[in-house]
């Protein structure tokens, strides 16, 4: 490899880097370059997941188990894996600086864990070597492989904005907490002494705690009105308490505690975002200083040398988008492209264009008068007409009425018969009318097949698409923040659900629900005699395995208002208490995620790159409007337009994209971190090199005020 | 009165409009703008509203009653309140113009009303007489009386905020419905035909219309997991439908919904508010057209015509805060105040300005040499030093554990004089240190007295404010709003109230919780024999007066999770369906509410006119930080500032000022209209007109965004 090639390879990892907003700093030798790429290789990411996958589900397998597998089978598994892991460190060691490597604790992290591991590993095995019977307490650690490779960053930063708005939110959950204490101390004084009893025949709130915890169940309102009823039974007056109670911690409270949530979530996200956007800019300012090139006064990348850098950075990309992509470049057809056009290349990798080959119907060309007679065009015409969804819709709306009603009846299963034909009318139908492969590759025929299948009637809901289109694309592009949510949630449970098993593992057995014998109705244990929990038939609910682990936190998330039923000694009593404040915290961040995403997907247009790139696309008369698309009316138009380039261009390139259509594949599904990054980035003046590296690293959250006035103004 | 006198009482009344925002639009002929000041009189408003509250609470004397009056007594009180409506509406149609005031739905709508109500009673009255019983309808419509006032602006304006959200609510209502449905059918399809059974032991989801509602209350997560655990002891798998459920239709759509009705509310909130920005120029433009006069080549108002025309708008202004309002206006001290100063009177006025006579302590008077001795000295310094208030905030921490110990133990009854007595001295000390009247004059003070009081405990909790200044003042700047939102609330809470009643009373009665005899175990009414609502003692829960019809539905708004327990054929289970979309509705608007405050509050700076306000009362040197009072160091910097005016003033004014100082009344406690009210200001440029007035009354939400580009932005 000469120099300039290795430049190149260098320049286009940097464009990379920015293109997939990684951040690993890297030795810009050959041989480290090279390695890097290989480090970056999808395959090599495919089976980092693949074994960190394995790991967390060892779960399942280790006892106590869903589908048991001997020790020695999951700890070679488990050895396996850590091998893995290490050989992906001692790989990243190498590419990245020696100082940077061990400053980092991520990959401290890492190897502790690793060490951890194998050491719990050798006790636990030679401990049941002699039959003793010991914790596997290193499971708990393994979700630190998923959080610390720095494939996971997405999970890392919603790790840390949660962090970061803690502190705030301790301050409203102490008042919070306080608010509860002093309503507790004046309930005990105004009921303590007056012998009310309960429904149950209990005494009414004659003790402290009993009294804090049924307040504390009341601002989630499931114990709303019952708590009260004792009270307001005896007097009039005293539902005035329980209502001001309401007020505050229920409705005032909740509602601060969310502002305070989404507020500080908010800050530290655009914080970290920023972060990125000016990480991205620095990465293509470096790229831009290897390859430039002085022309006449000022320094420019070549067309030959972007055409070579972009080819190394998408080698999958098809000429006659690099074409389109180097017509937006080089505005001006000089021959090279500038410095403000070049920093622009990482965003407009990232920018799907989909070329579109436009065909005829097949039916046209082989029986062009056929296809063509007015008997057909009417057919056609009316297959487009919207009036022929309307019917559909109906139609499906019918079928859904006679699926609730009784299948048994004959003549509803005849009924099924005819919608079966009805909908398979409607697939050729529209396969007479549109060209099939643009057709195939629709959402449109899937929703059609799926609602000839029967278990397709909840498919077919997304026919109803188009008159919920704002908030079912928004649902779509929160769909990725939703799932890094998932990666966290996972985290979470998985820690707690080790710990769950080593610590309650067998105490609840559950039996088949028919069986009725005095073991099976206190779930095998007989502190629960009589406990509303074994009434219920929780049995269950139980720590006994990874799965049911999972559900019991789940329903715990939910809410914790079972547990007011459910507190048998046999039962984790403690999790109550460690509940609390995650109880508040999950769904506050979640709804401040999701609400984020909304005002994110509300107050946003175009990005201006995208913007560019839709302008010289209509320019050169190579694009086609979505909706054109969508209605299928590509066929009728492509007739009438003129599809070449028009103007100076040479005919060579007018050949080049000829029959080609370009449109910018939906704007409407993108995630909320790249909304907001463009926000950040239409802020960056296109000439600003940004601040150095180690003041971008080291960005707060106060920084973002001074300099964004416009940003936070009225948000 | 001469013509420059009428002049200056209809200025002072655009100046008074804009003040207070009042968007009446009045003749402006001698005698109108007379009546008007008359109707704008305080006295005036309180007995509107003395009438309102007269009429509203007729509903606690009239059968069924919780106070039973006679029919003539109720009646003639109801006459009374009308007439007192009748009289407003014909002193407001001789203020305002016959077109607007025909033109004006409000108007028509209390006359109907007030026509409504007087047949009602006239047909009540004679079925009455002679022994038949017929319904008071027209109560249900007392509420427009609350509404229609131009007083009640605010109501209306939220009334129409939600009115204006309505329809995009709509939207997600109806997917979420569907998606509700959907499931429904799912699960009927998966658990039908399986043959399982409930706790209870009745069939499991074999119903349609039973697994909706039992899906319906899961979004409320209030039966689960009970609603689960049938199918989860059949099958592991099947809790897979379940937690999809919870995912998409308690977390994603609730959250959804909460973004759109937020999104949507502070749209048309803004819409609104920007249009009282726009009027309220439009006032003070006219207001300075009457008084303008030529001075060389612009139009200004004299000095002595702005003196008058502040004078007739605030008449209770002191001399000093005018002479500084004038000081602000005529910043050249020219003689006469230019348009753009004088568009900000309005303002300026609003800007609550404290003024302070500094004294000194009356014992340093008395006897100087004790009170400046070293041993006084350090004891001053001692009370006023933060560790002085710690200890007593451990004291209070005590105390507060003692309350919650047993109170009969002696020594504990021992304990609270001994906390009394130390109370006592706190207050004695700070009395020593601090100069009385401004000790007494502050919160401070208050709650010390109020933790003294054995009641007092609660209002301890004040003490701690320092900690959560933040939280805390927002929530007291959100208290006029949520008292807004508390007569939307009561609206709302009549109509339905006086309808239950018609419809329910007697239905359900309550007898002693202690009396067992059969009548009293099923609430008076056989139908309810075996159901939950009578087991669990719900006899209460009843619409048999309005006090009763009040706390059920507060109950319901708060959860209708206890209508599952209580589905009898006593209860009103039409209310379920009418509530739905209520239940989603209110919670949401009231965090869309709060969120709206705390990120105002979060957002906004001091604004631009007090800002100059307090930039002249630093250059006059009559400034005091607000900080410097709360400590009590007030007295101690007093010695040390030059307290008069300096510069090029007159000795005169010199003197008015001298000994007196002012502050801006904290500027923490403004509402959030207000807030927004001043972001809208500050984008319409000094010197612009505005547009129409028509123009202005036709805002739309959509015109805002082309407008104000960088207040939509982020948000």
């Amino acid at each position: 490899l000469n120099i300039e090639d290795q430049n190149l390879l260098l320049a286009a990892a940097y464009v990379s880097d920015a293109q997939y907003n990684r951040n690993v700093p890297f030795e810009t030798s050959p041989r480290a370059i090279r390695l890097y790429y290989f480090y970056n290789h999808w395959t090599m990411q495919v089976a980092i997941y693949f074994f960190i996958c394995v790991d967390l589900s060892l779960a399942l397998f280790e006892e106590p188990a869903l589908f048991p597998l001997p020790f020695l089978a999951t700890s070679l598994a488990e050895v396996l894996c850590l091998t893995a892991f290490f050989g992906r460190l001692v790989h990243f060691a190498k590419v990245t600086p020696q100082m940077v490597f061990w400053k980092d604790m991520k990959n401290i992290c890492i190897m502790v864990t690793i060490v951890l591991t194998l050491i719990d590993l050798i006790i636990y095995g030679s401990l049941e070597a002699v039959n003793v019977h010991s914790v596997r307490w290193s499971r708990a650690l393994r979700p630190v492989f998923l959080i610390n490779f720095p494939e996971s960053r997405q999970i890392r930063r919603t790790f840390r904005s949660i962090r970061n708005t803690l502190p705030d939110i301790l301050y409203v959950f102490l008042l919070f907490m306080f608010s509860v204490l002093i309503f507790s101390l004046m309930a005990l004084k105004l009921f303590g002494d007056r012998g009310l009893k309960t429904v149950e025949g209990l005494p009414y709130f004659t003790n402290i705690l009993d009294i804090v915890f049924e307040l504390y169940v009341l601002v989630t309102t499931a114990n709303s009105p019952d708590v009260m009823m004792p009270a307001y039974n005896f007097n009039w007056w005293y539902c005035l308490y329980f209502i001001t109670y309401t007020i505050i911690n229920t409705y005032i409270f909740m509602s601060v505690f969310l502002a305070v949530v989404y507020n500080n979530y908010r800050k530290h996200l655009k914080n970290e975002i920023r972060k990125l956007a000016y990480l991205k800019r620095h990465k293509m300012i470096e790229a831009f200083n290897i390859l430039k090139v002085k022309v006449g006064t000022e320094f420019v990348v070549t067309e030959a040398q972007w055409r070579r850098l972009a080819k190394v950075v998408a080698p999958h990309i098809s000429s006659p988008h690099l074409e389109l992509l180097l017509r937006i470049s080089d505005e001006g057809q000089k021959g090279h492209v500038d410095k403000v056009s070049f920093l622009r290349l990482a965003d407009l990798l990232n920018i799907q264009v989909v070329t579109i080959n436009i065909r005829r119907h097949p039916l046209e060309d082989w029986m062009p008068q056929v296809y063509r007679s007015s008997a057909s065009l009417l057919v056609q015409r009316m297959v487009r007409h919207r009036i022929f969804v309307w019917v559909y819709d109906v139609i499906i709306l019918i079928n859904a009425i006679f699926i609730a009603l009784d299948e048994r009846n004959p003549f509803i299963s005849y009924a099924e018969w005819l919608f079966l034909s009805l909908y398979i009318i409607e697939i050729l139908l529209k396969l007479y009318t549109y060209e099939p492969r643009a057709y195939f590759g629709r959402r449109q025929f899937w929703n059609c097949l799926a609602s000839v299948l029967p278990c397709g009637f909840p498919w077919a809901a997304s026919r109803f698409y188009p008159r919920f289109r704002v908030i079912v694309t928004t649902l779509i592009n929160i769909g990725p923040t939703i799932l890094t949510f998932g990666g966290l949630v996972l985290v979470v449970y998985y820690v707690f659900a080790i710990i769950g098993m080593e610590a309650f593992h067998g105490k609840v057995r559950f039996s088949d629900p028919n069986f009725t014998s005095p073991d099976a109705l206190v779930c095998g244990n007989p502190a629960l005699k009589d406990s509303a929990f074994a009434r219920d038939r929780y049995c269950k609910n139980n720590f006994n395995d990874l799965a049911s682990s999972f559900i019991v936190l789940m329903e715990l998330t939910v809410v914790n208002q079972w547990l007011t039923h459910s507190l048998g000694p046999g039962f984790p009593v403690t999790w109550t208490s460690a509940n609390a404040l995650y109880l508040f915290l999950f769904p506050s961040i979640f709804i401040a995620f999701i609400l984020e995403a909304f005002f994110v997907a509300y107050s946003l247009e175009k990005s201006e790159v995208e913007t560019a790139i839709e302008k010289k696309i209509q320019e050169l008369g190579v694009g086609i409007q979505e909706e054109e698309m969508q209605d299928g009316m590509l066929v009728d138009n492509v007739d009438a337009k003129d599809s070449g380039f028009s103007g100076d261009d040479g005919d060579n390139k007018r050949k080049d994209l000829k029959g080609l259509y370009f449109r910018i594949a939906s704007k409407k599904y993108r995630t909320v971190d790249a909304l907001l990054q463009q926000m950040f980035e239409s802020e960056i003046a296109p000439e600003e090199e940004g601040p150095s590296l180690d003041e971008i690293l080291n960005f707060s959250p106060g920084d973002l005020y001074p300099k964004n006035p416009n940003f936070e103004n009225s948000a």
